[in-house]
Formats: C-alpha cells, sequence, structure tokens
C-alpha cells in the first residue's frame, strides 16, 4: 500500500547468480581481452562467455520469455544490470551489451512477427548482433536528431537509401542494420524519419572505418557506415512509415536507464578497487583509507553510488508504469554520467600511481566511462531538455495567470 | 510484489491539503513575521498557524493517532512534510518543526505513560513547546557527542544535574526540557549518557543568551541553557538511566530525515520564485530562462531536487522497515544539506541583484539553509562515518582472505 | 629587466602601516556597529574612522597626491586595500569603500577644473560621500547598461531628467550623484548615454527606500532614487554628451578590481579566524586542524586567496600599463568573487555551529561577500563577455583561412 | 621599480621563435608517432625533432649557456616551456622533458666538473637520455620520500645498491640513471638518502617490465629498474653522502614548476582545438560556441588557463630570488594539475563524439595530462603540506600569545 523498495525473491536471486557468475566466471577472463579497438574480445570471445552465462542461468534477463528471456522489467533489470556491469564483459556476456539490448526491447514492441523471427529471434538468443544505424556525421543527425539527412526515397517495391552515418556501434561483425532515414521533409524538420531492418549483408551496406576512441569495450566498436544505393523491400520497414523519431523515443529512454546500470556497476567495481587498496595500503603512519582526505573521496563515491541508483530506482519506476518519463530519464542519465565518472576518477586518484597504471583496471575504466557523459546526449543537451520544460512551465504559468 | 513508489491515497490527499493550506494560509502572512532573532513571529503567531492547520486537516501528520495526530510512517511523511517546508512557518503550522517534531517521535518510542500523558500529549496537541538540550559548548558535546561533559549525580530520591548547553534550539519559552548529562564514565567515553525530563520553570534551570545565527526561523531561537545544581526525581529519567546515546540514535535518524524533508520544501520555494523571475524578465534578447547558462542553473536545480528526494525515499524506506538506516540516512542528509544550499544559492543568482535583497525570499531562505550543512553533523562528520563503515568493511574482507 | 614582483619600498611601508592600523584600531571597533541597513555605522562614525586614519598617515592611498592622497596606481593598491578590506569598516577609515573610490577615479580622470573644485576636492578629503546613480528597476540598465531607460532632454540652458534607478549604493547622505542618463538613442542602443553631477540637494533628486539585501556594510546602504523633472545646468555634465558608456567603462574596470582587493581582505580575515579556531581546537582525538578534511579546507582557502591575488596581480598590472584590460579583470573577477565566497563558506564550515552564530565574524563575511558573485557585473555576464571575445576570435581566424 | 610583468626582448623572441617551430615543424609530425608504450616515437625520431629544434635556434632553453643552452631562470622560461607544450611532442624537440629536463637542472647545481663533463654535457646537448630513479614499490618511497628502502651499503672502494625502483621515467633508453638509495637509517626516517650516477650499462641495473599508464609520450616510458648488487666507485656521489633529500628538493620545485608549463600548453592546445569546433559548428540554430552551456565551459578554461598562468608566474618568480618557494610551488602544482584537467574535459565535452575520438587530439590529451593530479606529489599530499604550514603557523601564534 505504501512505498516499497525491496525485490521479488526471483530477482534478488537472478541478482546473486549474476553478482556470482560475473565475479567468478567474468572478471577472471578480463586479462585476457583488454581490447585492441575493433573487437573487446571479438565474437569468438562473446559466444564463450555467453553459454556460459546461459549455463548459469543468467543469460537474457531483458529479453522476452518466448525468446528464451527472462522477461524482466525496468525496475528488475536494474540490479541485475548493475551486478552485470562489475566486468566490461558481463553485459556481453548475458546478451545486455548496448546496442543489442535497446535494440531487442524495440524490436519486442514495434517489430510485426514476421520481423520478430528473422531479428528478434536471433538476437535475444545470441545467435547475431545488431546495429542501430542513427547518428551521422556532422552537420546530420546528432544531439539535435532532427538534422537527419540520410534519404529514403521510393522506388519500385521498396525504398532507396543513400546516407553515411557514424559512431555505429557493434557494426563490424553485426548480423543486421537498423537504418534510421528521412522519408520526407529536410534536415531541421521534426518529423520524416522512419525505421528500415536489413541484413548486413545486403548489397549497398559498406562498414567503413572504426573511430579511436577512449572507450574500447564495445564488440563491434563503434564505426562510419556507408548507404550507396540500398534497395530494401517495403517489408523492410519497421513499424511505420515517418514514426521513425516516435520509435526512437520508445527505445531510447530505457536505453539511457540500462546504460546507466551498467556503467553504475562499472563505477562500483573501480570503487571496490580503490577501497580494497587503501585498506591495505599504509602512508604517512596510518592506512592511507583512514586519512581524512581519503575518507573524503570514499564518502562522495558512496553517496554519488547510492544518488545514482536513488535516481534511477524512480526513473525505471515511471517508465515501467507506462509514462514516457522523458525528464525523470534525462535527470538520471545526466547525474549518472557525471557521478560514475567522478566515482571512477576518485578511485584512480586514492590509488596514486598505480591508479594510472595498467596494474589495477582503473585507468581502463576510467576510458571507458568518459564518453558515457557525451553519448546518448551529453549532459548539455539533457540540461537543455531539463530547463525548457521547467521554464516552458513557469512561461504558461504566468500567461495563464495573466 | 515488486518494486513500488506510489503513495496511498489518504497520504497523497493529505499532501494536497498540505500544499494548499500553505499556499493560501502560510505564504501571505510570511513578511509581517520575518523574524527577530528570539521568536521568529513567537507563540502568538505560532498558536494562531496551528489553529488555522486543525481547521485544514493537516495538523501533526507525524503524531500518532491517539495524541491528534495522522500517525504517517517516515515514507509517507516525506511528501507532506515538504509541502509544509515551502514556507518557512510552514512546519510550525503543522506542528512539525524541530526540535519539537524529533521530541515527539522519540517520546512515542521511550516515554513512560505517566511520561506520555505529562509531556508528549501537550506537545503533540501544540499545546506547548519542548527543546532537546544535548550540545554543550566546547570542549563538551558537538559533532562527537561522546564529549559530553554535563554532569547528573545520585542526589537522595532523585538526580542533581549541572552543566551548560549551547545551540539548544527552542529553549526560549519551551515548556519542557529534554536533557543529556553524564551518569557515568568521563567525557569521550562512549557510554554513560541519561536522559532527563524536566518541565521548564524547575529551579535549576536557566536559559541564558540567544546566539545571533544566520538562520532565524526557529520559534524559541538557539539559546545558551544552564543547569546549576537542577533537582530532578527518578521519575525523571527518560527510559532507562545509561541508554542515553543509545536514544539519542532513535531520534537522530528520523529527525535527520524530516529535516531534510522541510528544507527540500524551502529549496523548491526558492527554485519556484527564481524560475517565474527568468521566465518573466528579458535580458540580452531573450528570457532569461532561455539563455544557456540560466537554463543549466534550471536543470542542476531540478537534478538537486529529483536527487535529495530519490535519496530521502531509500532512507526513510529502511527506517520504516525498522533498521537503523545510520548510511542511508548520513547519506541522503550529507547530499540533501549541500543540495539544498545549491539549490537556493543558484536561485539567488538568477535573479540577479533582487535575489540578494529583500524583495524576493531568496536571501532569507539562503541564511535559513545554510547551517544545515553543519546542524544535524557537519557533512565532514557524516562522510567521516560513511567512509568508516566502508573501510572497515574492505579491512575485514581482507583480515578473511588472508 | 625581467618580471618582478616586489613592492617599492614606499608602498611596502604603507601596506604595513594599514595592517596595523586595521587591526589596531578598526577591528576593536567592529562589534558596536555591526550595521543597520541605513548606514552601517552612519557618518559620525565614518568621520570618526577617517581622522584616526589620517592619522596613521593611511588615509586616501588612492587619491591624486595634489588632492591629499598618496597618488597609488592599482599595482600599488593592491596590497593596501587588500589590508585595508581584513575589516568590513576598513575601507571606509581609509576612504576607499565603493562607490566613493570609483568616484574618485573616475572624476580625476574626466572631470574639468570646476567640476573637481566642487566635487573631486571634498570627496577625496572625506568631507562628503558620493553615489553613482546608473543602475535602474527591470527592465531598465542592469546586467546590460544599454537598456538604460532614464531620460535627459534638452532644457533652456541645461538638461531635465527622469527616471528610476535601483541599488545605488551610498545613496542615502550622498553629497552629490553622478547620475547616467539617455540622451539620444532608445533603450537597447549601445550609445547615447551622458553623466551629469548634481548636489543631492538638488530639488527633483529623491532618495526612496533602502533594498533590504545581504550585505550591509555600506554607509548610505542600496537604494532606490528617483529623479522627477530634476533640472541641471550644461555644466553638469561630466566630459562629453553621449559619451557616458564610454566613461562608465573607465570607471569599471579599475572598479572592479578594488572590490576584488578589499574582498579578498575580508575572505582572508575569514580565513585566518578559522584558521585560529581549528588550531586550537580539539575533536576526534585531535586538533581539528590535523584532521584530513578541514586541512583539505584549510589548503583550498590558501590555493584560492593565491589564486584570486595572483590574477588580480595580473589585471592591475594591464591597467597600469594603460590597456582597457576588459578581459584580465572579467577573468579576476569572476574568479574573485567565486573564490572569495567559498574561503568564507569554508571558513564557517571549519567552526561548525559557532561559525554560523554571531560569536565570529564568518557569518556576518559571509553575507557580506555572497553579493559579489552578483554586482559589478553577475559571473554568469563576465563568462558570457569572455567566452565571445575567445570565440568570436576563432570565428575571425577561421574566416581568414577560407 | 613597480611590479612588472612584460618579457624581456630576447625571451619574447624565443617564445616567438618556438611558437612558430612548434606549429610549423612538429605538430605536423604528431599523428605519426602516437605512442607506442614504449617510445612514444623512439629515439629515432627524437633525434630527427632535436635537430630541427637546433637548426630553429629554440634548442635548450633552460640549459647552461656553456653546455649550449640558452641559460634561462625559471620566470623565461615560463612561455618558452608553454609553447613547447602545445604539442606533446614539443618539449622531447626541445630537450626539456621530463625527466631530463629535471636533471640537467639538477646536475647543474650539484654535480662536480667531472659529473658535468660525463653526464650533464651529453644530456644537455640531446646526445643521451637519463632517468632518475627515486619512487619505489610500496611500501617503499612514494608520496612519503622518507620511506626509501633501496639500500647503498659501503663495499671497498664504494658501495653496492640493491632495491627496486618503480615508474622510473625514460628509463628504457636512458643513457644513465641518478639513483636514490638509502646510505644511513631505516625507511621511515627523514634523512640518509644519498644520490647515485650511474651509467645505464653498469653491471646490476636491469630495466624491467613497462607499466601501461595512461599516459603515453615520454620517451622510455615508465618503467621498473632493479638494481641487483650495482657497484659503484666514491666518485659516483652526486653531491655529499646523507643529503639525497635534501638535493632532491632543489630538483623538485622547479621540476613540478617546468610540468606545470609543459601542461599549461597542452591544455591550451586542446581549448585552442575545441574553441575552433564550435566556432565552426552548426547545432540548435546557431553556432555551438553562441550557445549558454558552451560559453560557459570556454570561459571557465580561459579563467582556468589565466589563473594557472598567474600562479606559475609568482612560484617562478620566488624561485628565481631563490627562495624554496615550497608553499608557492605546492599552490601552483595543485592547481594547475586540477585545472589543466578540466580544461582538456571541457573541450572533449565541446566537441561531442568527435572529442572521445581519435578525430581530434582530444581524448589522446585527457589520458596524458590526467595523471599529472598523481605524478610530482599527489593534490592529497600537497593540501597536506600547505595546511599542515598554514595551521602550524597558527598554533605557534597561538602559543605565542599565551
Amino acid at each position: 500500500m505504501a512505498i516499497d523498495l525491496s525485490l521479488p525473491g526471483e530477482v534478488q536471486a537472478l541478482v546473486d547468480r549474476t553478482r556470482s557468475f560475473v565475479r567468478e566466471h567474468v572478471v577472471p577472463l578480463e586479462d585476457a581481452h583488454d581490447g585492441d579497438i575493433a573487437a573487446a574480445g571479438g565474437d569468438t570471445f562473446r559466444v564463450e562467455l555467453q553459454q556460459a552465462a546461459q549455463e548459469a542461468g543468467v543469460f537474457a534477463p531483458h529479453a522476452p520469455v518466448e525468446y528464451g528471456g527472462h522477461g524482466l522489467g525496468m525496475s528488475d533489470r536494474a540490479p541485475v544490470f548493475e551486478e552485470a556491469g562489475y566486468s566490461l564483459f558481463g553485459p556481453t556476456a548475458l546478451n545486455i551489451a548496448a546496442p543489442d539490448e535497446g535494440n531487442v526491447h524495440m524490436l519486442a514492441h514495434i517489430a510485426n512477427p514476421e520481423q520478430k523471427a528473422q531479428y528478434l529471434a536471433p538476437l535475444a538468443h545470441g545467435d547475431m548482433r545488431s546495429a542501430f544505424a542513427m547518428t551521422e556525421p556532422a552537420p546530420g543527425a546528432g544531439s539535435d536528431p532532427s538534422a537527419l539527412s540520410t534519404r529514403a526515397v521510393r522506388s519500385e517495391g521498396g525504398w532507396r537509401i543513400n546516407g553515411t552515418k557514424l559512431f555505429i556501434t557493434g557494426a563490424d561483425g553485426a548480423g543486421f542494420f537498423i537504418i534510421m532515414a528521412r522519408t520526407s521533409g529536410e534536415p531541421g524538420a521534426r518529423g520524416g524519419a522512419t525505421m528500415f531492418l536489413a541484413p548486413a549483408d545486403t548489397p549497398g551496406i559498406r562498414v567503413g572505418r572504426h573511430l579511436d576512441t577512449l572507450d574500447r569495450s564495445m564488440v563491434g566498436g563503434h564505426c562510419e557506415v556507408l548507404f550507396e544505393d540500398l534497395l530494401v523491400p517495403d517489408s523492410a520497414v519497421l513499424g511505420e512509415v515517418d514514426r521513425g523519431f516516435e520509435y526512437a523515443q520508445v527505445r531510447l529512454g530505457p536505453a539511457r536507464m540500462t546504460h546507466v546500470m551498467r556503467w553504475l556497476g562499472a563505477a562500483r567495481r573501480g570503487h571496490d578497487v580503490a577501497v580494497a587498496q587503501v585498506a591495505r595500503r599504509e602512508g604517512f603512519g596510518a592506512k592511507l583509507g583512514d586519512l581524512g582526505m581519503v575518507q573524503k573521496m570514499v564518502a562522495d563515491n558512496e553517496i554519488d553510488i547510492a544518488a545514482t541508483r536513488a535516481l534511477l530506482t524512480r526513473a525505471c519506476w515511471e517508465l515501467d508504469r507506462g509514462e514516457s518519463a522523458g525528464n525523470a530519464t534525462s535527470i538520471a542519465k545526466t547525474y549518472a554520467a557525471e557521478a560514475i565518472f567522478r566515482i571512477v576518477d576518485r578511485s584512480m586518484q586514492m590509488c596514486g600511481g598505480l591508479g594510472v597504471s595498467g596494474d589495477l583496471p582503473l585507468a581502463r575504466l576510467s576510458r571507458e566511462v568518459r564518453p558515457f557523459r557525451i553519448y546518448d546526449g551529453p549532459s548539455e543537451v539533457h540540461r537543455w531538455a531539463i530547463a525548457k520544460r521547467t521554464v516552458g512551465a513557469a512561461k504558461r504559468a504566468l500567461r495563464d495567470s495573466e
């Protein structure tokens, strides 16, 4: 009847299994795969990890039950994904890494039965990976999606797509692409986008160079993708024509939150490594962890972890109730991206020289989490959206009172 | 079965009534009582406000039903107290201002039936005010309660108390005092404190000077209180002898959280005033609220409000489950005290010169909220406690693994 | 030949005399005059202080030698003014408080011989005070001076001025006003302002209410001033017609820096009080000043003091070379206003409950320094100006390279 | 006679030459050498760069004139080194990279004529590199140098050295080592250290693994170095026995400041790249650089650059006067390390996805500058030292007044 923050028993059990699985099976394999740019261990390693996750009963917590998943809602995903994120390879093992996890979510909501059979089923089972082709080089779609300039024009029996995409996560090795293209209007118009599905080996799709980003843990990297007279049939349209921006929102809110869950796990990992270090090492006549300035960093990490988790709880609850939760997810994402970065940064600082070396996982973590303040909407864009809502409401109240 | 953040219907109704009551009945009276040091409007004004609150059906949401209150738990108090805090006089009106609110809470848990009849009943009904006499001038009890140096020694048929207290909120005009005194051990010892109850007119109690603090909204001020050969009978002992520190904890966790609730309401008030201002005023060719640097302040306020509320939700839920919630309340209090200050500070900044003048309530609010980073445990002490738990756990884990 | 930061001997001697004078003669008088809104001790107290300063040989360090001052340039003023600012009453004692100090500076540069005799001479000698009437209520001149809407229109033998001013520092009791009024163009136009001089008792000048601001240390307060058909002769024009904005710049850069000098002294005072406190008091088994979190606050104060002083040195040197120094003064003012606030805020925090009480001067100081982040250009406006220069230069470089 | 911040003409000319040289000759070569862990381009590339610098007349600005340098003092080095730091390879080109630059400085002060001929001359001319072997793995010398545990014991005709060093910059490929070893006392003792000089090919010196640090721009990397029964003659002692800690201080203050100079150049590079980007790119209906939140980042970068430079000016002036400048260098180093990191971090943020990719140099820069908050004394250790001085002075003042 009143507020309740307790987890259902079977969810708690899945959290516990995930925690054990990640610490016992995934963490020990990390050092062998710290990732060249293209692969983060690559698909061979991914398949091994996913088999282990299936044996441990922790695979695909997010996927619908009919596709072999656990069918968890957002609130229940939060603690499970956080445990998975404790290793940078944990999300891959559970098949909940970006962008596949968000694509499963979106296909489950929007795809028709044929599309589900062709794309969702193998994706959910880990038989292939996917990519979501939306971002474009300037001056195309980026923080401002309405700048979309990739075009899909009517062609006999289907659509002809031309355009260039950038920062397409997982593109190298993906089995299929979800392609956002403009079917009406001009760049800058708020509508007119459509989503298309296409197998990766369709002629006219070319995966270009990898961007050499700070982060390295995404299987398939962040790539340039070119669509050159790509022809797709009408059956490739996901949902309805011209509703692409609307569908992107369906994907966006939850995808932001699952990012937060995973990165929160990574931040906790960094914090735990640092706390163990300062609990062990001596300096200036005490354990480092008993010195006031170190205690301040430890406490600030604890506060940032707690606040991130608390904001996530709120946003997930709104999403599970079917609300758009645009404000709650913007707030949680903005706070989390900055807090997670601070947590890992302080953790490095607590460990001194070792903290910035490869002897501890902290430097690696710091590189992985930094881009989150930019990916999925830079902090500035989210703040702008939050303020627009708040100031807009005040303007309306003013007008009403006049 | 899953996480649920919705409010029970009757609580939501009380929240709504409180919101209307504060905005319609309390806010309009603020300017007439902006508070000399001693009184914050004084008891005459308090009684008027409380009668209005009773008529509006919003009086004493926290007090047990048998004492005329609504009997709300911590989770349910949060949104009600926040609405009350929207005016600095709102908590007084609802009889939930510090220290009375915390004293009601503690007496309801610890007092015996006679004590409840003598002290709790009139306090809950607003017939008198109370004070909690714990803090002492240096080097006595402060951030470090174990430094307690006020003494109660056995005397025929009771106890003789001597000592000086400082920063005793509400002392001037209080009907009775709850007195923390050392009954065994020396200053620095972790146990040995006892709580005593005494009517304010008992010989040997003297209320000294008011401290001229930044904040002015506490009825009865922050005073020096002297106990000079104060004699109290055995029946004045609250609970059991030597368990005073333990009882203080009972009071402390919830009292921290109700402070957060009220001050969060005050911060929201400041934010609303500032947002209305920037939604109205022009400068540099736009509404101020459409300029990016102002939008950043608005968004940061929204984030701080949401995070404070989310951390509060967590801590209250733990308290309602009967947990000590020491860590959760330390985290929520520390974050909240700093966030609330930032919110009001940004609100002033958004309003420029008017923001620091008496033409808007912001300068006043800024003075009221600043001390919260010190009262109820300075941020540094809470961070120290948080870090000690975290590092302590890591040390134990290290020992276990060796 | 190389960079030299040493002070000339006679300046160092004046610094030393000022330091002794303020600590021995001004600080002890503070408590007796902590300032009702209108007066900050009032003119009687001011005259007493100034006589003492004259006897100590520290009066009017900034005024031209021919008007009884020491004729110091900006670089040499910095350490002297900082010592004066160590007490909130120090600048008044030396006759270098705002706005008189900036007005002396401007009159020395722009006034004609008759005006100097009539206004500058008595002002420099402390025989009267002055006010600079520029800021207006919204939507008039504020952060954006071009919004100036007070009008001066040609009238036989002179000008007729109408308009309302707000936040006019020192207005109550001023001997004369420097009035900024629009003589051509419409509000929003970048030119068209003229400065006029008028004795305070000229018919048509009315000093209205005091704004009840956080700060209280300005003799004469911050007032509303109304010009109602104020008639002034042509000889009242300061400099030339329509060059008012230009002259305001002459006053503005140095005035910003002298504010920084004085407030830096106030911040150092707060820091010294707090450091003395934590060097004395014990808690948690050590002197407070030996605890890591307190050490962090102490060190951050030292860093903020050093950085403020270093930025000031740079800006003053540019001003002394005759540069406009617009960027250097914006940078120094913005950094200083925020740093000074942080210093005082940390000093309060270090002192716990006493820090927010009247038992120490910290709460008072915190109220005095907060508005500086708004007065003399809010931080946001200075940041906007700094960024415009930087981005503008980059745009020009881009165009040149195309 | 008064404060003067102008540069001597010949220094300004060297600044200008260095600026041109770095932008025209070094920056274009960067992409070809972005550095595997071991080499940062390696010695072949280093020699090429240094020949170019010699031809441009900008080589070795810091080295004594008799060793082919320009003989600049600290104040004059600041702007030259800053220009060199504009490219990560600039310091290598000018032969002013760590640790060689600091070693030249120290050898010029302490070495005897034979040592100068053998070590200083080739080092100053770029004929070989060097390493300073001080830091040890825990629990040895680190932030707390007194923990030094490498031992040098008397052996016939010289000393036998045993110990392990870590984080030894430039060790791989160095021509000689300066070795800090304990000649008396136990780890924890404040004295008892001696410096020894030894060619890198002396038996008993073994360069171990490279630490895989965030930064990659140091030629020769950061290595483990092992001394296994290393025998050195008495003539290998640098200065006098047991005065090693004292000599380390000679090196430390200036070395901290030259680090700041170089990294400030790197930060300015990042800032310039970002400003050019936001001056060019559009979004949300304007150039990005005209949006308020971006303007805030630009202005904060300008403020951080100015404050770093101003604090550096102060510390260098003190060092040039022969003062120990311990406090001024601690303040400048702490502020600079944090400011430089913020500058580069904001620069990345302004550039969005490209900012964290290899398409711009920002992600690389962010990795290079992060460790500076740890190297040369973590911020926490410097803050502790600053606070100890301040609180210590207050304690002495208290004692004197009692």
